[in-house]
């Protein structure tokens, strides 16, 4: 420690898969995360996937006495899933919900249900304000043909938004969570480079766990094989990321993973694998952090592939409108025929009906049930239309800022 | 001007009522805003309800001019209707959410259609970055029976929250827009405590328009006159806040209404006055527009008095979602039954069909119908329930960290 004192952070950062009825041995694995913290006294732990808020109330009584202040991020049908405990007293918390977040019909999915969001709390870390973020990003579930795609990019992008307009209140910025993106995509680019954030796994100057960082490894007995069939060593989608603001650095001690089952039980603390990183902050002269003017091209580039994708979304959201929109329409001219015929019947001007009752009662119900969905579904996709462009529309005036800088 | 040069920024706000199909006069009245702003040059211009975007696209053509720089969010089935043109350049802009916003079967009220939301957007004021915010909140439909007071709380606690997290990104922060609450309601007065913004109306040194500051007068020829029958001055629910946040100050000089129809000719802009004001930003010593320590008390009973309220709304929403439930658990029962009657009668349990198979269907119909409306209004209020908790949890903590301030 050399002129101003430094402040050793120690992160803990799991997606805790606790869905209820639904995750195998949940709470065994949410009482096994909770001994662990106990025991390990993090300084800070950014806990996704906890749906359950008595397993979040479990929590809290259990690790009340070495994180004094914790927060539960509530949102959607099912919630956010996101919570943070805390050694440092939180000051002051925000839940920035995603425009996009898939569609309410893919059931099998649930990404829709959940209120997939950001969760922030700005905590006074001994000399200096920290926000501290914990989120997920919606799930990839097909790499080939990822229909979600533009919704994580979208998501991606309010995220940075989010980071670069509040970050300002803090002096070190320190993110966690299951961003469901390689480090390679787009998305994890676009983050990065559009906030300045710098990834813990590459920044480390000790590592220590899963190959290559990796956090959903196929040695995991929860873990999908046969989505990993493709990765033989696993896929690296949750991440510690960091930066300063103010005249701090940040530096990246050890960064760490765990491997497999818990230590002294049979069981893996999730499907996911938890990172942990012990950073140093300390107050310096200049910034760093924040992306440099050479890297102003490399940025347009990304910006400019991410634009593309929301492109490609933004079309297929145009094209679902106005199929949803068009049935809907012929829905309800079919009902007016109907109501038509009916009135005719009706009135007598027919001498006979000219339909079975039954059939005539059965195609009204079909059509009405199919105008009420297909104009739920163009509302829906009119919403996605809005949001994709004005996406489309910021990235632009982004791009525009980027090629204007000297 | 002493020391630092002053910054002279006139700002125009505006809620447009333009509706398509259904606003009087609308195409005429947005020519007619658009002329006017022509003319007048202000600094910056924030518009609410212009919720179609030809219309914005118009203006922004009328404008490219005087006014450079402009933006339109877009949100919601409908749009936010929100829209700001800047003589000075547009850094970035952000738009927040409110996470509750009425009830998507309140068709004839249609706010939750619109995804109400703050636009934000980060200008460069010349000397200094600027935070400028327009925006509208849930509407106010009866005042003695206002069964949208929590959202509102909510959205006014939301966007409290919003501009206390975003506002360190610059050194003044401007709001303008439809509030929907008169001066001395509880949200306003939780707004402006819980940010430390200040009304332009009560801090200028002059004053010129309709009295008392109303922006919905019942002289207006659009305005609803029953609406107005217990305020036979108007209310006024439109504003222009502001504050400082860096070492800056800022005054206003002049506040204007408009009164009436626009000059020259014979219809007024919108259903809502104008609002302008005039300020003064000037870099100075020390910051001002924080809310003073010893307003921490009052602030606090203001804090608890929102959270009355939105408890309130809480437990009105627990209610709603338990009876949506129990009436979507009886459907399905329903439902059940008359499968097992059918397999029985297809099996050939019964001798003959103990219902006339038209009023089985019918009924069948009926229980699946009320299934799926109580199933998405059992979610909806589920949503509902988690924002209004998660909110009184945000207050909770809010009124905590007031109480622990020394």
């Amino acid at each position: 420690m050399e002129g101003e004192p430094t402040l050793r952070l120690r992160v803990f950062d799991l997606n805790c898969w606790a869905i209820r009825y639904l995750s195998k041995r949940r709470q065994e694995r949410v009482r096994l995360i909770g001994d662990t913290l106990r025991q390990e006294s993090f300084d800070l732990v950014l806990l996704q996937e906890v749906w359950s808020e008595q397993d979040y109330s479990d929590l809290r009584v259990k690790l009340a006495g070495c994180y004094p202040f914790s927060h539960y991020f509530r949102s959607g049908v099912i919630g956010s899933g996101l919570c943070v405990f805390s050694r440092f007293p939180i000051l002051d918390t925000l839940l920035y919900q995603y425009s996009l977040n898939g569609y309410p019909y893919m059931l099998q999915h649930g990404d829709w249900f959940c209120g997939k969001s950001v969760g922030q709390v700005l905590l006074w870390g001994v000399t200096a304000p920290l926000l501290s973020l914990s989120l997920q990003l919606h799930a990839e579930y097909c790499r080939e043909k990822d229909a979600y795609l533009p919704h994580r990019l979208v998501q991606a992008w309010e995220l940075a938004q989010f980071i670069r307009h509040t970050s300002k209140a803090a002096d070190v910025v320190l993110l966690g969570g299951d961003l469901n993106m390689h480090p390679e995509d787009v998305g994890i680019r676009l983050l990065r480079g559009w906030t300045g954030l710098r990834d813990a796994f590459a920044e480390a100057r000790r590592f220590e766990g899963c190959k290559n960082g990796c956090t959903l490894v196929p040695d995991n007995c929860f873990s999908n094989k046969s989505e990993l069939l493709p990765f033989p060593l696993g896929i690296r989608i949750d991440y510690i990321l960091y930066k300063a603001i103010s005249s701090f650095t940040v530096k990246c001690e050890e960064l760490k993973t765990t491997t497999g089952p818990a230590p002294g039980t049979d069981i893996p603390f999730s499907d996911h694998e938890a990172v942990m990183a012990t950073l140093h902050i300390q107050r310096q002269g200049q910034p760093v952090g924040a992306p440099p003017g050479t890297a102003d091209l490399a940025l347009a580039d990304v910006v400019t592939e991410a634009r593309t994708e929301v492109g490609v979304g933004l079309r297929a959201a145009q094209r679902q409108r106005y199929s949803s929109g068009r049935m809907a329409v012929l829905a309800l001219l079919l009902l007016l025929l109907q109501a038509a015929a009916a009135l005719g019947t009706l009135a007598g001007l027919g001498t006979e009906q000219p339909f079975p009752k039954f059939s005539f009662c059965l195609l009204a119900f079909l059509a009405l049930g199919v105008l009420v969905l297909t104009t739920s579904l163009h509302m829906f996709h009119t919403m996605e239309v809005k949001m994709l462009h004005g996406t489309e529309d910021q990235m632009w005036m982004a791009l525009r800022a980027l090629q204007e800088r000297p």
